[in-house]
Parts: structure tokens; sequence; C-alpha cells
């Protein structure tokens, strides 16, 4: 027996549009249903829900989030036997996140001594729970390091850089994660039909890494074999190098502009991909990889070219808004926003303690104390969107794309999350948009976040 | 009385498509007329010319090429007392010149010494004359500076430049290029219907300038208020300055990316205006000023924000095809192709002298001799045509939109050049598509050019 809950008056976000039809939920299930039986209706339909034409999104997915209220992914977990005190506080910072309309994210660990890792990544893996009160999912941990460019670690743990040495041969990484951390032999579960035996990841669900260095080529391919995420960041590599990364199995750049190399027109750097991965010779023949609205050209094409997805941090400080309007007209459907928010999200202005470190947060701010390096953000998602739509005019359903339906895709999970269609997770956030004294764009406001086919936030309520 | 030409069997370029379709041109006049009445066609139609499903474009329009074969539009003109020999070598340039399929140009004069401008700008304006074997034709002159940051001359004649001083106030820049150089007040011409009186230019047409020296956005806002197209280049602007100039009336900036502060993510430079020129202040509130697929999206968005044109360089060299294929993508309404070709152009690997100077020649390679600095390209507008399609992907109609439709608006002569439309000059190219063993794209090769409703060149007969 199930219990329907019926949604009407909703603006849906379907692709580009913004659609007014009713929704159905099984919220025992905690999926999306199709419109039951009209015979049926009277007996199952345990409410119907009016949201007066408020925007209904699927929840949000943040792919890259430090920590936030107080506690850092990366901590250590080991201080008890058991990690309690970690749990507690893990679960603690759900709670609070999945309010941000953040149902799902990428718990990310900065770069670390494998030690490190062996004993956080088993607390941070997928949640295996559908309980709806057990704040924002884990799909997974996302590990951002530590085999990165030595000069683009930003504010990662030198040491932990350091000692992952020059080299990123497959072995070593596995080693360093933990290859229980990274691989799992148990048959998929519901959540995860799309995977095969054998492709299952276990803990990690997505690695940046520099694509430069020595045997980075080969443990991309390797990894992304086995259901991996890869994303390429934190690097020194070139137009080509970045494009090797890609064409080995990346299927993403972290953080675009943060810790890579610049573009310069002739050296056209890691930004350069975003138009392709095109193997260039220019004074020789080149081959092409774009296509573009080119059903009148007679001549054969190689295959549309990788196109990477990339991650955008939208907080106004760590990329100019000009640059986020050329990256997304250039390449629309690869842009993702991520908070790579710190603990010092939702937290007061001023200097706190941060693993080895200590941070300085200034209004939108976070730095390493003493110094002008930023270190992570300090932004929710519906900040990153409202600051997404004022800078680049982009339609209200597009900017929701880069937070649930895309990174949905990069995951391999856009049957399940990030989108309304029947059968999938029913996860979902109600929006208002309301209007800015002295700016000409709303801004869009979490008004309700529903997990699992159940209400666990109301602004109202609060 | 006319003589009609009917043109069948070939592929026109109109907008974005390749249409089949027959084109009806009267040869006296000069112009595209609509199809005749039936009635009339046997004793008007003087022949009809099969294409056999060839491509018709609208003559290529360059407008930057600062000489060719030998000849560079600077020269001292006043070597003889009637210009004489300068004359001569003009007119035999243009006649080479039109052989590549440029039926329209704007010869541009790099940085001079004011005398220099007063001597040569007066045989450098339109050309009047609607005789078809005169060569390509001159719709007037572009002045690529003097009025340039001084770290962002290349190869110009540094002492122009350093005694145009640190300002660009109206009046200095009008002394500079000489009034009756830049004004005319005869009644407008049938060229140029669209030309109010008082804004009828003179000699000059184009004006690049660098918009961050004082006085230039005066200057801009005076001189495109009366006609003068105004670009930005060869600037040392930041993201502000260089939107600050679109603002007050430039329409392009010249050879994007050279000669211009590289894009940083922080300080996105004269790249950034690609999106627009939007006022960013990104800690407090913004204006949006780009809409995009916006129907659905209830808020009020200030009008569409002022997106510039802009010159491209595709020789190869200036720019690698990443950072072209970045810009197209970017803002593929705003990009020209443009050769920015020397007297090299059509000349042998090699050293000569150019103006007070040496240039080497290397290939597709032109640089100020014992340098690597780059000099201007020898390249032609097809050969910029097919290194666009290999490196982008770009359809046909699209490559050729870039050197025919959008130079002519830019110009403001839509209705008249790069056009096929009725009443437009009958200047045009018959191109074959010729497979490159090796290559997946077709190159196109120009087999016929007309001027003014007649063949000038046919490839079979040379």
């Amino acid at each position: 027996m199930s219990e329907i809950i019926q949604i009407i008056n909703a603006r849906l976000v379907e692709g580009n549009s913004l659609v007014s039809r009713s929704l159905w939920i099984d919220s025992l299930a905690g999926i999306f249903v199709p419109s039951p039986d009209p015979a049926l209706v009277k007996v199952k339909v345990v409410s119907t829900i009016d949201l007066q034409g408020r925007i209904l999104s699927p929840g949000f997915i943040d792919l890259q989030i430090n920590g936030a209220y107080g506690f850092d992914f990366s901590e250590d977990a080991s201080k008890d036997a058991a990690g309690v005190s970690y749990k507690n506080r893990y679960s603690e910072t759900r709670q609070k996140l999945i309010k941000t309309g953040t149902t799902s994210f990428l718990p990310t660990m900065t770069s670390q001594h494998a030690e490190r890792y062996h004993q956080n990544l088993p607390f941070l893996g997928p949640s295996k729970s559908r309980n709806p009160f057990e704040g924002s999912e884990s799909l997974g941990a996302h590990c951002e390091g530590p085999f990165f460019a030595h000069n683009r670690m930003g504010v990662h743990l030198p040491e932990a850089i350091q000692s992952s040495g020059p080299s990123s041969e497959p072995e070593l990484v596995i080693r360093t994660y933990g290859a229980s951390n990274l691989f799992n032999t148990t048959p998929p579960n519901s959540q995860e039909q799309e995977s095969e035996p054998g492709k299952i990841p276990s803990h990690v669900r997505m690695i940046t890494m520099a694509p430069e260095r020595p045997g980075a080529l080969s443990t991309i391919q390797q990894l992304s074999n086995k259901g991996i995420i890869m994303s390429i960041g934190h690097m020194a590599a070139n137009y080509t190098q970045a494009a090797a990364g890609i064409k080995a199995g990346a299927k993403m750049m972290t953080h675009l502009y943060n810790q890579m190399n610049p573009h310069h027109h002739r050296e056209p750097g890691p930004l350069g991909i975003l138009g392709g991965t095109m193997d260039i010779n220019p004074e020789n023949e080149t081959k092409v990889i774009l296509e573009e609205n080119d059903s009148l050209h007679h001549a054969h094409h190689d295959p549309r070219p990788t196109r990477p997805y990339f991650g955008i941090i939208a907080d106004g400080h760590h990329v100019h808004p000009a640059s986020i309007r050329l990256a997304h007209l250039t390449h629309p459907e690869g842009l993702v926003l991520v908070t790579d928010a710190l603990m010092l999200l939702g937290g007061e202005d001023g200097t706190v303690d941060w693993l080895t470190r200590r941070l300085t947060k200034k209004g939108i701010k976070v730095m390493l104390e003493g110094t002008d390096i930023i270190a992570g953000s300090c932004v929710t998602i519906p900040q990153c969107i409202n600051n997404f739509r004022k800078w680049t005019g982009a339609s209200i359903p597009a900017v929701l794309q880069a937070v649930t339906s895309r990174p949905a895709s990069i995951l391999g999970m856009e049957n399940v999350k990030g989108s309304l269609r029947d059968g999938a997770d029913a996860d979902f956030v109600v929006l208002s948009e309301e209007g800015v004294l002295g700016q000409s764009v709303s801004e869009l406001v979490v008004d309700q976040v529903w997990k699992f086919g159940v209400k666990v936030f109301d602004r109202d309520l609060e």
C-alpha cells in the first residue's frame, strides 16, 4: 500500500522550461510516481498540497563541499575509538545542510595523509539509509587531492601534497585512499541500477587530480573505468595536458579558473578545452572535432568531441562575474555550481582553528589567517544560484539545472537524483521568487525542502 | 535598358543556410535584381550561367589589411608630386587582391605621423567608381593607431605612437588625421543610402584606438556619432576600461587577443566583454544586462547589453586555434575574420624593407627582422576561412558570414555589401569544395570573383 501526495499549482523545472502541472509522490517509497488511476485516487491520496504557483525544483546536489557549520569532513575521525564524535558532528552538519536545499552532496576531503583517508572515508560513503530525517544524503566522498601540482595547492595541506611525491601511479593512488574505499564488490543496490557489477564505487565517488603528473593519465583511465568520477584540477597542466586528462576519462574540471594555469591566447590552458579537446597542429593539418548546426555540411566530421563538465564557485570572490559569464556562454551544458564551502559556512566573521591551521572569514571571503590566499567559500547553493542569475541573466530553469540534473548526470545518477521523473527519489525544493529593492532580478528563496517524499524543512515553521 | 544575367544551380549563402535557387544580376547597374517578368526574360537575359551546385557567397570584406603584394598602404605617397607612383602601386595591389575573393576592403594604415595621414588618406577613401575592373573596392580607410597604449604597440612605429603623446582628446585626434579626411559634407551617394547628411564619413571609415587613454572615450563618442566606426585595440585596458570604450560607442575590438591584456579570472580584461559590458560589483548589487532564452523569467531586465564585434586573425600563428574556438563559442555573432595582412602577402620567404624597418617572412610567420615580434600576417581571407572551419567545425554559411554580412553590418552597409539581396551590389564569389587528403573537412577554393555584376576572375582562365 502506498501513500500518495498530490502537489498542485507548482511550476516544475523540466529541462529548459518551467511547466505547470501536478506531481505525485509516493511518500512511503520516497519516489515520484505517475498520476494514479482516477478510480483509486480517493483511497490512496493522503494529501493534496497547493504550491500556489511557486517553483518546484529537484533537490540541489553539491559536488564539492569540504565542511559547514563548524565541521570539516577532513577532521580527525579517530579522536574516539568508534568515531562517535565525528559521526555526531557529521550528522548535525547534514541536518543543517539540507535546510539550504542541498538534499545530496559529495563530502569533500582536502589533501590529507593516507592515514586520514583510511580513517575518514568509511564515514563519508553513500548514505545507505532512505530515512528522510537524516539530513542531506552523501552520494559518496570527493577526494580533492593530494595528487596535485605542487605550485597549485591553494590552502591544501602542503605536507600531504609533498608526501604524495611527484607521481600519480595507480598503485600509489589506490594505496593512499585505500582499495576498500575505492572499490566494492557487493551487487548494485536499487539506487545504482546503472552500475554493473565490478563497477560499483565504494565510499569514494569522485577524485580530483592533476593530469600532468607522471602516471596520472593511467590512473584516470583505470579509476574512471571502475566507475569513479575523475575530475582534473589543482594542476599546472597546459592545454594539451588538460585535454589529455579528459581523453583519458576525466569528466570534469574542478573549480574552473581556480588553481589552474591562466588562459593565454597562444597557450589556452585548461580554459581552452571548454571548446573541446581537439588535437591541434595549426601549421599542418588539423582534425575537426566540433560540429555546430552543421547539417548542411558535406564533409565527414570526426565524432563530437568530449567537452568537460566544470565546477564554478559563484561567490563573487573566487572568480569575476564576467569570467563566469564567459565560461557559461562558451559551454552552458558543462557548467555546475559548487559551493567549495568550508566549516565557516554558517559561521560568523572572525578567525577559527581549521585542521592544523587557522582561517579568517570576512564577509564572503575566507582566507588562510594572515594571508590573502583564498580558502574555500562560505556560501550556500542558493546564494550561488542567485549570484549566477544576476551575473549571467540565465533563466531560472537553466540555473537550476546547474545544481540538479547536471551534477546528477556527472554521477551517472540522472534517473535517481536531480530529476522529477517517475521513479526518481522525491528529493525536491520549493522556491519563492522575491523581488530585491534596486535589483532587476528576483532572488530565489528556499521555502520547503523534501527528502524521500517527506517535508523536512519549511521556512514558515522555523 | 538592363542586361540581365541569370545564375542557376548555385548554393547561395543566405543567413545560416545554403539555399539552392536562381539569382538574377543586372550587369549594367551592377546589382542583384528580382527574378524578371517571365514575359520579358527572352528579351533581357544576356546569359544564363550554370554553377553546377557550387557555392555562391557575397564577396569578402576585409576590415583590416595593411598592404599586400609588396605594397604597404602607409608608404610615403608624396614621393612624386601627384602621388602617381603610390596610386599605381595601390591600383595594382587592388587588382591582385580581388582575385582572392576580397571584393571590398578597408585599406589600413598603421601608426604614422600626422603628415603621413594627410598625404595618404585622400588616396585610400571609398572608391567612387563602379567600374568593375578597378580591383578590390576601398570602403574607406582604417586608421589603426597611433593612439595606442605605449606597451601594446606591437610593430607599429614607436615614434609615431610616442609623438601622439599620452592623450586622445578629440581635437588632437582630428588634427592628427586631418578634419577633411574624417568628415564630409557632400550629400550621401547611392551607396550610402543609410547615411544622414552630416554623418557621411570622408576618407576614414574606421579608427582603432585604446580606450583607456585620457580623452579617448570622448573621442570615441564624438567620432562614432559622426558615422566613423570606432574599434578598441592595442590597449592596456582592463575589463572596465574596455567596457567603457564599447559603452562610449565603439562597435568592435581590433584583433581580439593580440595587443591587449590577457584574460585573468579575477580581472577578465577585454576578453571579458565578449559576454557584455555589465557593470559589476559582485559584493553588492549587480545589474543584469544579458538575456538568454529568458521568456519564462518574470523580473524586469535591463536592455540587452552591447556585445562588441571582434576581429580574429586566423593564421595559426597570432592566436591558438582553441582560443579562436573559445571566442567563437562565446560570441559567434560578433566574430569577423580579418587578415591583418602586410605587404608580404603573396611574397616569398625572406627579409624585405618595410617602411622604416625590415620584416622577415618564414612560412605563415611575419616578424620584425631579428626579433620574434609578430608583425601582421601574410594570409588571404580564403586561408582564414579554411583555417577557421577546420578549427571550429563551424558550418560553411556561418564561416562565410564572418567575412561578408557581418563586416558589412559593422560598416552600416548591410543593404549594399556582403549580401545577395535585391538592390545590393553584385559583388560575389563562386566557391568549390575540395577534399584534402587526411583531413575531414573540405577546403573552399575561389573559382570565380564577380565585381558589380561582372566576372573579373576565373580560376580556369588564369
